[in-house]
């Protein structure tokens, strides 16, 4: 077998540090994002007296160029009322969560205690029987309390993300008078911020739960890591309400504002005198920030947990090798100096002096961070493996080489790039299939929808092969745990990613604060052209964020199936293809929900905002102002409301499956949910992307062939306009969430798995 | 085990006597519609100077009420018009599709021939080792005959249906101005017709056919009903191609007629002076009753060839009990004598004589069909069953009782009435799903879109536990058997069905020959009316085809299994996980195709009608005639070009993936396509039918909450139409061509079984 290089001592000191430095790092990028000074005069005291001062500034009517002094006031007041707006609701939104995490959390400790009935005594291990384990009581009280370990993480990482984010979007506005190289700057470094503390964070977290789960466990990693995938539930199960509720409210208050402002009342998007206009961007915060950054936290979690599972009873675990053991970590913390790296390119080796080197240079971060961490993963799993080990699949035993599992790991770094290009390819206004969308508004909304569902089930296809080719080869090569580290490939560089996927709305935000802030148009088409960058990258994360979705859901299926203790998973008995056909429908289900509730408060978002152009007296002339807060409580309301029955769904189903039904039917379940809620999530999010680009492509006019179907307010830009809405909360609450779908139910499974293997199955039992 | 009360030979007798008292029953029915005269003084030759006629006559302007003997002699001017352009099309898409079946059938010869090198002599049985059945050179040879005598019964069921279809439509228009109830009966007797003659001939020509074949096969059944399958194969590739051509046909003019004539130019619905109105009524003619009679007959005979593999492998088989044997051809037989007595009650025994029976008399069809049906079932169980006897199941036997085998196969049946109610209250405006759907207009077409796919998503969950409790409960009581005799059961009632469904498009085109040729507005709201409650039943007609679907392509998929000797297909290998996932994939990739073909074509279409309307002096006065003629080109051109693909995609996967990957990644791509298709088969059916009732539902404004949404031309309104214009190719091309896609891999499968057990896999036997 061999031994690894590093010794455990080593792999003990190396993780801490490198999270310390991706820490440190975040830290350091926050300094320079601070330097930018908002409202030099009110300093420290940004936020008193925030929402009158806001309203009296906002409408203004001022010069173009006017003082610098009050714009840089102005753009304070609107920040604080975003910031204000999210922190509000985020308390809210966690206020609810909390109450069902902690229902949860005992749920969890009743059902794994009662695995041998609260006993205290030591049980022979599942896959030692020859050995003694902790018992299941304990096993449920630690599981507990990673589960509410991770829930607190993915809290902390979705508001600091919030945090940043609001504190970032005045200042890249500021920036963006200096020139479109300052502004990218500072939107990329608070993304930055973000993505190194989610990466770092976590990993430490993590890192340091098991080494104190340890001093109870000792010897029983088994025990161990099967209370520690507790940490990935409760990740995820946060993510799925941050997601849902955040894309509720985001998209209520996006398709309401456009709908009576840019639609009927043909007022610019950001404009002040929409009465949404807070709400839609504090909805950017809450919705593609604060919950995208806890949904890729779970992925990440997750993805290590499954790998660590599965290490735990193969050879790693049984002989105690501490440094293979971690190897998912230590690829982690790799990653954290890898993107470490591709940031500077991104910061200091280049500078961004035009709008059209904006997009290469994102492109260019995923390329350069791809190839690093190829280098990376080499490196690691030439020092911390041994040359040859065992891995644990299905009750058999499979020799695996350390170059193997290198190979294991790079196969999902580099599914995740070409699922990244196919994404940007259907969704970017540069290639000809967002261009035939465009072109589809000629006849009207109708074919421009048409067109747009077929793109998005076609952009489905080679993301498809390549997550199977994925599987395939790495399964091949290491069985589940060969799964599991690809998926932990393709999150490898998951700070990189999230600060691309952060720049966007801060961009964005950026974009709506210059509006409203009555800045310069040449303002206004720098913070344009970086938002229209942030597009296409959000819909390249989005599809890493469901590549790695995939392949972790399947590894942790995978390790559900070892624990359940279930040989196989026959999809020709009765019990699994009923679970595969139901798991199947799930995503629609789901989806049904999602979609509905985006609909019922954008509805009610419409009439407040039509009623307030109604019945304020100079509204529209821009001498009154609007009533933004019953907007933001609109959405507040509608998002809290409408997250719990989607999310019940998710959370309850395999609950309820694998109480009533028993591990097969859940096992098909599963499949069938991955199956379908891969093709749904990819198809929805590129949809969404190419009905939005395809309407600033027709916006910007930058070709003939735009410029025939333009200008803003034309008929076929009409047409656009309506795809653009219908493509928001798939692109934005319905197939984002998906992925959480997936990898949650797969998670809940493994962590209740030792529960359904003794008491599942009532049913057929009565039956 | 026992002995079934019927003989053999009574069986021999009562299988020919149902069928053609089936046909006897079609043929009187026809004898009724035949009564109605249409242009009586030109009788003998109505087809004569066709096109002249009618452009002479279509345009002329008359008063109300006008001549009677001018307005028969328009209609049937129009009714050759449009039976003319369906059959011209209906026999250059078959030239087309010849080909491709003469290419196919010799590519079956040489796939099956090649299995024991072309070998002539006997050979062990697959299943009876012991026992020598007939080579598999001359199994190539009768399943290639079998396959083309399935696609020629399937062509001639689709061109009798078009026939029908346009010899009733012009008399039911007719009949229309003495009443709606004449008219009604008028149509649905046609629709009887249809019906009738594609159930009884479907089951001749298999009974025939097995007779036939037992003269050479002898004892060898295992061979023979092996070979039977072919004719499963050939009728639904051609139903593929029928769907598909005729789905992307009818579409292409309806929405090309729609957007310019409805939408740009405010012109009624097949106003005369649109350019693209004959080939949209050609369209329904050769897509919703061409395209559907060949899908059912297909989804007929593949069950009715699933049951039978099954069943000869299983103790009927092997202890040549023919009257066990032909249970499922009895089934079918009995099923044609309920629907005949079902037929009486819409026709005889009870008349219409308001606008609001008709709804009810149709549903009253579907249970009274299903109730008489469950006797029907219970008697030929008793009678034709022994008491019990063991089915085949994956190399263990099982003992089955004949009650047992009863159970499932009437679950079967009321799982379809299940799901058609399911699909009633989703699509039909009487029900609030609908109502909201149409509330949702007054916010634009948007949130129209967005509650219309929501409303899909959510219809699809009651249907799919339908078909998984069918599943559980078929197949607990009598394995693979179980659920091909419940997708027997569910289809049992197919001549009631396709009566029902073929009412649909009859009334359509009827409404639209009022309008043509100037009648009434009386009339026009009695066709309107029988149109309106044809609506809600082809959705539920397509609800039982995508349910029986979703049975069949199951059973299919077991017998499959069955042949190519897996033992397991274990979703945890990662052979079959990718076949799953890209299986999943196949139905996006396929609708993607369709729908792009369709807007594409529908693109053309739109140009062409607004270069005639621009470039046409006096066409929007009615003063001059428009060109129908290129109009019918271009959805005939674009059908049979953009038909290909989609098609090639679903024959050449199992043959790809068979002969390269092997069986068992075959069966992950089967059972993949099937539990992802079926979802997106039923939400897209449901989305469309809802979108075209809410658009009715404001036209009609029968309420107070209508009537506030309406009238027509309203914002509101205009929002619906966009609606309904997107549900189009949902509804009517890709929703229904993917229960074929499911349906046809896994028959196709099933025939190439022996090949690619023997041969294929290449890729993993190479590396």
């Amino acid at each position: 077998m061999g031994e690894a290089i590093v010794s455990d001592l080593l792999t003990e000191i190396l993780i801490p540090v490198a999270a310390v430095i991706g820490i440190a790092f975040a830290l350091v990028q926050w300094l320079f994002v601070s330097k930018v000074k908002v409202a030099p005069e009110r300093q420290g005291v940004p936020s008193s007296n925030n929402n009158n001062g806001l309203d009296d500034y906002l409408l203004a009517e001022e010069e173009e160029g006017g003082n610098e002094h009050t714009v840089a006031v102005k753009c304070a007041e609107i920040q604080n009322a975003i910031s204000e707006g999210a922190t509000s609701f985020l308390f809210t939104e966690y206020q609810y969560v909390g109450i069902f995490m902690v229902a949860f959390a005992i749920l969890i400790f009743l059902f794994l205690g009662s695995v041998e009935g609260f006993s205290t005594r030591e049980q022979p291990c599942t896959y030692s029987k020859d050995k003694a384990c902790k018992p299941a009581l304990f096993n449920a009280v630690f599981s507990t309390v990673a589960f509410l370990l991770g829930a607190v993480t993915s809290v902390v990482s979705g508001f600091l993300g919030m945090k940043i984010a609001t504190f970032a979007n005045a200042r890249t506005t500021l920036e963006a008078r200096k020139g479109v190289g300052k502004a990218f700057i500072t939107a990329f470094r608070s993304g930055a911020v973000m993505g190194f503390l989610l990466a770092a964070n976590g990993l430490l977290v993590l890192y340091i739960s098991i080494n104190l789960f340890k001093l109870y466990y000792a010897d029983d990693w088994e025990g161990l890591f099967e209370a520690i995938t507790g940490y990935g539930l409760g990740g995820s199960s946060m993510a799925l309400f941050g997601r849902v509720g955040g894309g509720i409210y985001t998209k209520a208050a996006d398709v309401g504002a456009d709908l009576v402002g840019k639609v009927e009342r043909n007022i610019p998007e950001d404009d002040p005198r929409n009465p949404a206009v807070i709400a839609d961007n504090v909805g950017d915060n809450v919705g593609d920030i604060a919950g995208m950054g806890s949904d890729l936290f779970g992925s990440y979690a997750e993805s290590s947990c499954a790998a660590l599972v599965v290490a735990s009873i193969s050879s790693f675990g049984v002989n105690h090798d501490f440094t293979g053991m971690c190897y998912p970590l230590l690829i982690s913390s790799m990653g954290i100096i890898v993107c470490l790296i591709t940031t500077l390119f991104a910061t200091d080796f280049f500078e961004i002096k035009a709008v059209k080197e904006i997009e290469p240079a994102l492109k260019r971060q995923l390329i350069i961070s791809t190839a690093l961490m190829t280098v990376g993963i080499a490196i690691v799993s030439w020092l911390a493996l041994p040359s040859s080990f065992t891995i644990f699949n299905f009750g058999t035993q499979k020799e695996v080489k350390n170059w193997e599992l290198f190979f294991c790991v790079a196969i999902g770094l580099w599914a995740g790039l070409v699922i990244g290009f196919v994404t940007e390819y259907y969704t970017s206004n540069a290639y000809s299939p967002v261009q035939d969308v465009a072109d589809s508004c000629r006849t009207g909304a109708a074919t421009n929808v048409i067109f747009g569902l077929a793109l998005g089930y076609k952009s489905v296809i080679i993301p498809i092969f390549a997550i199977a080719v994925s599987i395939f080869v790495s399964f091949s090569l290491a069985a589940m745990y060969g799964i599991a580290v690809a998926a932990l490939g393709m999150l490898s560089t998951i700070a990189t990613g999230l600060a691309i996927d952060a720049y966007g709305p801060i961009s964005d935000n950026a974009g709506g604060i210059a509006e409203m802030a009555g800045m310069s148009h040449k303002v206004r088409e720098r913070t344009d052209a970086l938002d229209a960058a942030g597009n296409t990258t959000a819909a390249i994360g989005k599809g890493f964020a469901i590549g790695s979705a995939a392949l972790v859901s399947l590894a942790l299926f995978g390790a559900f199936v070892s624990r359940a203790a279930i040989s196989k998973v026959d999809v020709l008995t009765p019990k699994v293809f009923i679970g595969l056909i139901v798991g199947a429908m799930l995503p629609y289900w789901f989806s049904a929900m999602t979609m509905k509730s985006v609909g019922s408060a954008a509805l009610k978002m419409v009439e407040e905002v039509r009623r307030q152009f109604n019945t304020i007296p100079g509204l529209l002339e821009g001498t009154t102002k609007p009533d933004y807060a019953t907007c933001v409580k609109i959405s507040t309301d509608a998002s809290i409301k409408e997250m719990i029955p989607p999310g019940a769904l998710v959370m309850l189903t395999p609950l309820i499956v694998g109480t009533f039904f028993g591990v097969e039917t859940l096992s098909g379940v599963l499949a069938g949910s991955l199956v379908s809620g891969v093709q749904i999530a990819i198809s929805a999010s590129n949809t969404g992307g190419a009905w939005d680009n395809a309407k600033k492509y027709i916006e910007a006019g930058v070709s003939e062939h735009a410029k025939s179907l333009g200008p803003k307010g034309s008929d076929p830009h009409k047409a656009a306009v309506i795809g653009d809405t219908i493509g928001d909360p798939l692109k934005d609450t319905s197939g984002p969430s998906l992925n959480i779908l997936i990898k949650l139910m797969a998670v809940e499974s493994l962590v209740f798995a030792p529960f359904f293997a003794t008491h599942g199955g009532l049913l057929f039992k009565i039956f």
